[in-house]
């Protein structure tokens, strides 16, 4: 199939033939969901083993009754796993609760608020704040920014990252951007893995933004890999580093993708003034994480080799289904112009670009044939995707068959989207 | 004793056979602690076989997978839980971490920045911010409107509450007052249980005030009672239903004292719009809270009656310890002009008011014969007791010899310090 160059007689064969399957699929009176980022059942089923592993020994390695208060910044052994999963130093790593979006909102408050640095490096100081956002993005992130009233930029994404030419010109023209949301490795929701020089470059942004810029690095997939052979993610913290921009960074990461979603332990890694500065925040509004739960992951991950054959059972899980949606996808639109995706070696999803214009009304038909999408838009900057062409495609809940079953319900929908669209477009 | 009227030579004469006693503590090297207000490791013991009590058994009784992401404001069991502990409707009631004190810290947040009915009610509108703090009280309060930049004004604690006549007659005078502290159950650190009709008062504040005034009703300590005679606290609630002003008091506990410190559940309860307002801002900061952790605890503590059954094994260990403390006091000050102090029948502290300006000289002497108290001042707004008068004593860590021994140490450095400033005055 190729639109382009189709005519309006072969368009209106295709959309007769296509809506003909569609009502074929509305009378099958589907209920599929492909729009939900977290684990299936079976993957949880492999971390049922950490309730009853104490054994009734709550003592860290260094001595430290985890059933009892305090310990703001974790235990050694939890920063130890933080750095297992983050590929970082202990030294820098910072252990919280249950959740790495809530580190990601109370460090982006401390920076805009109080100041990562002193109060007078809040950003709130400086009027207007804007952080670049490459597109397609996660929505979470979003809401960050707008829950503070920070204004978002999008910036393109490529097969490498984001395009760092337009990052770099935006920063240098506006000094009112404060940083810049990332997720390095198995981005969400386009799947790319950031190249080596696109981390080189984003550590030395710190050289050419204006003060107090801090990038949010994300790597909430960074150990998941569905496949031995995985693309390795330069080290953005070694990177820093070497360019003195170290503080520019900010990393998270948490095992909820790893052992249970939601009742997990999540990570900061830092520079030691960020950490400070983070940590006195902290202060003010906590006494210490939940250092229970911090022993019992660090009892069910022990090593780095015990993580990585622990994501080896996720990735067995996953396979099956990430193949069942590349495989439609590729038969469906391989040398056709309907449109263009990533092929995943990790993480959670599959982005998947429309024709201009078309994502919105795949997603309604979709939906009226009992399969639900992530809505239009969400993977932009308050919801609005000004191409209308995204759609992130979720497959780890449902059953192989059932996203099987989903990803010919979607194909015939981005099929009848795009020619209908490209009907009006001649008319 | 008493100090008011002794002579100077009767003074010498104590002072000289006190500090005859306190060189006696010096060579004993003691190494002891009254400062931390958390359970003991006995007191841990008591909730440890929460580890592998879920036997597999994941899934909550609405048949959610606790194991997953999600349900912003917690499982229906854990607001039951939260409601058996704070005597109020699970459906006013939200789960959240691990921490009380985020919990307030993130409503006290979202009522100055976000707004907790629209971003119009935010207190930031109206520039400058107070809130009443009973005083003598808790550091961790004022540490939290210190970071929001909140100015905090001292009112007096009685043996029934705040002094409520200083309360009204401060609300009426100032419309920058939003809120005040209140810990109504045992108040750290007086251990006083507000009366009836300060409960009552409190709840027709909201009549008065201005507009978005918000009572912080820490009640940590609402299930700890030391006998099963305890007191009752009124319900905060049901008064401000009579008076239409549900939504001016927002309530906080946790079972952080009840099973593993720090490892707990933390509650909110509230009216439905303080409720839905505060949703809207945890929308921003979280998928949810650890939900594996919520049905633990609510597998453990199933009933108001297992609540309260395993609150007596903690009053079985914390009364020989609050013994030890009031024997001593009142063997060493019943009937002296030396201090002043309550006798709580629950909670964890106990409150020493010292004369006029002894309070950091005690804590000062004690330090150096090896006793460690709360730095005197610390139960103040800005570390500042205006008339160095509070020390705040917790019993609850060391064993009871240990107590006995503190004790003996503490009752001999107020007498001391009482002596040699009453000679200081004189001469």
């Amino acid at each position: 199939m190729q639109l382009d160059n189709a005519s309006v007689a072969q368009l209106r064969e295709w959309e007769s033939q296509l809506t003909e399957q569609y009502q074929a699929i509305l009378a099958k009176k589907l209920n599929l969901d492909l729009t939900r980022g977290k684990p299936s059942a079976e993957q949880l089923n492999l971390s049922d083993a950490m309730d009853g592993l104490l054994q009734g020994n709550y003592i860290a390695a260094d001595g430290t009754d985890t059933r009892n208060y305090g310990g703001l910044d974790g235990l050694p052994e939890a920063k130890q796993l933080g750095a297992n999963i983050m590929d970082v130093d202990a030294a820098n790593v910072l252990v919280g609760g249950n959740s790495s979006l809530t580190l990601m909102f109370q460090v982006m408050l401390t920076a805009y608020q109080f100041g990562l640095k002193d109060s007078a490096s809040a950003w709130k100081n400086e009027g207007d704040v804007k952080f670049l956002c490459p597109v397609p993005g996660y929505d979470r992130h979003y809401t960050v920014c707008e829950q503070l009233g920070i204004k978002m930029i999008n910036v393109p994404m490529t097969s490498t990252g984001p395009d760092m030419d337009v990052v770099e010109s935006f920063i240098k023209a506006d000094s009112s951007i404060k940083g810049m949301w990332c997720v390095p490795k198995y981005s969400n929701p386009t799947g790319v893995v950031y190249s080596d020089e696109t981390v080189e470059r984003i550590a030395k942004l710190g050289q050419i933004a204006s003060a107090n810029f801090r990038v949010f690095w994300d790597n909430a997939y960074s150990v998941h890999d569905l496949s031995p052979n995985a693309p390795k993610l330069a080290s953005i913290l070694e990177a820093t580093r070497r360019h003195g921009t170290e503080d520019s960074v900010v990393q998270f990461a948490s095992t909820s993708k790893i052992t249970h979603a939601g009742s997990g332990v999540a990570f900061v890694a830092a520079s030691a003034a960020n950490l400070a500065g983070f940590k006195k925040f902290l202060n003010s509004c906590t006494i210490g994480p939940d250092k229970v739960n911090q022993i019992r992951h660090t009892r069910f991950l022990p090593t780095k080799d015990a993580l990585m054959a622990h994501m080896g059972k996720h990735a067995e899980l996953l396979n099956p289904r990430f193949d069942a949606v590349l495989t439609a996808l590729g038969k469906a639109f391989d040398g056709t112009d309907l449109g263009a995706w990533e092929k995943p070696v990790g993480g959670y999803f599959v982005s998947f670009d429309t024709r201009k214009g078309c994502a919105k009304e795949t997603v309604r038909l979709a939906a009226e044939a009992g399969v639900k999408l992530t809505p239009a838009g969400a993977t932009y900057p308050y919801g609005k995707d000004p191409e209308d062409r995204n759609i992130r495609i979720a497959p780890s809940v449902p059953t192989v068959p059932e996203v099987v079953g989903a990803m010919e319900v979607f194909v015939t929908c981005v099929k009848l989207a795009s020619v209908k669209q490209q009907l009006a477009s001649l008319a």
